[in-house]
């Protein structure tokens, strides 16, 4: 009923019925890296009015005074209410007001000081070190983008426009659950046969580094689904997106088969022409997207990165295309006859460009590729093999790497 | 008695007398991006135990049989206690432990299944589909080494091997000191004069990026930090890194100097040859580092970037090295004559190579280029300029993008 499809078919019928979650505010300061919800204008020109752009003294009277009365400080908020007369100045400080009349602000390193008087040193053109009103942006000019990261620069830069809080993109609620019977959770120590989940912790790190938040880490075997189907099925209603790992084998005891069964998730595609991964399914749960991947740790991470991480950066109003570069391979690697295969790889940038390394521990059950992994090397089917000195397109695993990759 | 230095002396005489922090344990699903302080290996070999590497069935007499008497599955933890006979076969699970003469696992897709028998589709190599102890990794394998930061798939790893908590580096404590006396907190609305803090949360959002957890954003005038000078005093003993913003210009009002004094800072240096931010200065308060850094939103962001990430980069046990890579600058850029010259812009991947843009509002007043902003271009003294296509020297700004780059 559900043949085997392409991971780019995969992932159009799982992300076209997706769209970005609501929005929520947060108070800016606590907003790095997440999606900006709606266009964020200037409010006011900036600056409002003009300005100091250096510690120093306003002074009137430049052409020809190189002597200047100092007048008593006011406090910064009357100082407005000054108007210098030529042959006076007063002492102003970066982004503070100006007295009416100012020609200019003269630096504390260009100033000699006397008793009453302030001497300039050196040139100093009329209109130096005056921010001019709306020098660096007008009202209304654009300042983020619906869709934007919030940098750690938009976050000085909005706060200097006033808002306090943003309006967000929600971060998605994601929920895992560890579906072969012989693991245990993580913080318990495994008897014989038993094996610690590792899968579980694995995707709360994947969803955590995506911008999710992971609400729940579960593992159940067969007859504990069963049993706490309640639960489970409370938990679907909290999440956004739901991802299980193992249990997908084809056979009777197909364990994420039965879960969607029982919880009438709708099948969207049960398998996916990869390697790892090839077991991978997914579906919808009242609009939910549910992920299944592999039991086997290499191809729960593959599966995630190809799969469910775009999910995240749909549901965060974000471009899901994953990001590649052209990469020459600094080993060689010679796969069976078989699907496309995505290796784990070390991606590396030196002054020839970009090279690759196919990491050691390929097999879908090991995890010796996870000490370096940054990249996944992308081989079609057939025979996926590369040679030393190969270019081969290698896929980004780091949304924070992103920004520097045009498209 | 101060004089000017180069960018390169002030982080060295900086750098130099810092050291890691101490380190804690922390539960690895919430280390995500920590630094690990100690060398981490396997604690036994994995697999310990011959394992299945897939879903299906262990099968003994592979040699001739194309099926297999189908054995009732007993509890995972007593499958080790059956030994196989010659056609004799047992359901088994990925990462599940395997009878005893288990010479294949074949998996789910190879199966057909009859009542009480299986029977073998297509070809089985013996050894096929066993995981065999140590095939991952030998006991004793260094798994992460101190200064790692924890990756997604380090904590999948770490898990799988039992390292529910890990020892990492504590994060450093940051407080930011917004010095200037027209500033208010980024809460209050500022009154006519007052200029709203936003170096203050933009300090806060560029050390979190960094790794560092902001204790405290306060700001003060000059009167406000003699009244609260108990309680700086108390926020100096508690924080592990002091950046403070405005106050540094030369005259005899500036608040550092005057905070340096009355805090016994022992300055190490005041000036840097290095545009914006030449009045950038540094100390040392009972061993904790003390950066003071200009007004100037843009002179605020680039001193944080040159000089206050590498000391949080020590604190935490990484290597505080800027990244540089060659761009090809797509604008030209016209300084005039003066100190080394840091411009924010814009990098860029394209299939020619790195490009970078010189992003509008370079004055040190401006924030237009914070929009853009993920590198610096360091323009050298003298009369620091670029020309259309012309290659610089690009320094990145996330520390997430560093593990692209060598060196």
């Amino acid at each position: 009923m559900f043949a085997q499809i392409d991971l780019e078919n995969a992932q159009r019928i799982l992300l076209d019925r997706l769209s970005s979650l609501s929005s929520e505010y947060v108070v800016l300061t606590e907003g790095l890296n997440r999606v900006i919800s709606e266009n964020l204008f200037a409010v006011q020109d900036h600056p409002l009015n003009p300005q100091a752009a250096v510690d120093g003294f306003a002074v009137c009277g430049l052409p020809g005074g190189d002597s200047f009365r100092l007048l008593e400080s006011p406090k910064n908020c009357e100082i407005r209410n000054l108007i210098l007369k030529p042959g006076e100045g007063v002492r102003v400080t970066t982004g503070g007001l100006l007295p009416g009349n100012t020609e200019a602000v003269i630096p504390d390193e260009k100033i000699q000081k006397t008793s009453g008087e302030i001497i300039k040193l050196g040139q100093i053109v009329p209109g130096s070190n005056i921010k001019n009103p709306g020098e660096d942006f007008r009202r209304g000019e654009l300042l983020a983008a619906r869709g934007t990261c919030l940098s750690t620069g938009l976050i000085g830069l909005l706060m200097a426009f006033g808002y306090y809080r943003v309006p967000v993109f929600c971060r998605p609620k994601v929920l895992i659950l560890s579906l072969g019977p012989q693991i245990v959770p993580c913080h318990v120590t495994p008897g014989p046969g038993e094996i610690r989940d590792s899968n579980g912790p694995l995707l709360g790190a994947l969803s955590t580094k995506e911008g999710g938040r992971v609400i729940d880490i579960r593992t159940a075997g067969n007859k504990d689904l069963e049993e706490s189907l309640d639960e489970i099925s409370e938990l679907f209603t909290e999440a956004d997106l739901i991802i299980t790992t193992g249990g997908t084998f084809d056979g009777q005891y197909n364990a994420v088969n039965w879960l969607f069964q029982k919880m009438n998730v709708e099948t969207i595609f049960r398998e996916v022409r990869m390697k790892p991964g090839c077991h991978n399914s997914a579906g919808f749960w009242k609009g939910r997207p549910v992920i299944s991947l592999s039991g086997n740790p290499a191809a729960c991470l593959v599966g995630f990165e190809l799969l469910a991480a775009p999910v995240l950066r749909v549901l965060q109003g974000l471009n899901p295309n994953l990001k590649r570069v052209s990469g020459v391979c600094r080993n060689s690697y010679s796969g069976s006859q078989g699907p496309r295969c995505f290796l784990r790889g070390r991606l590396n940038y030196c002054e020839k460009g970009w090279t690759v390394d196919v990491l050691p521990g390929q097999k879908s059950s090991m995890m010796k590729s996870f000490i370096n992994c940054n990249a996944l090397i992308d081989l079609p089917a057939g025979r996926p093999s590369v040679q030393v000195g190969e270019e081969v397109s290698v896929i980004l695993l780091t949304p924070f790497h992103f920004d520097l990759f045009a498209g």
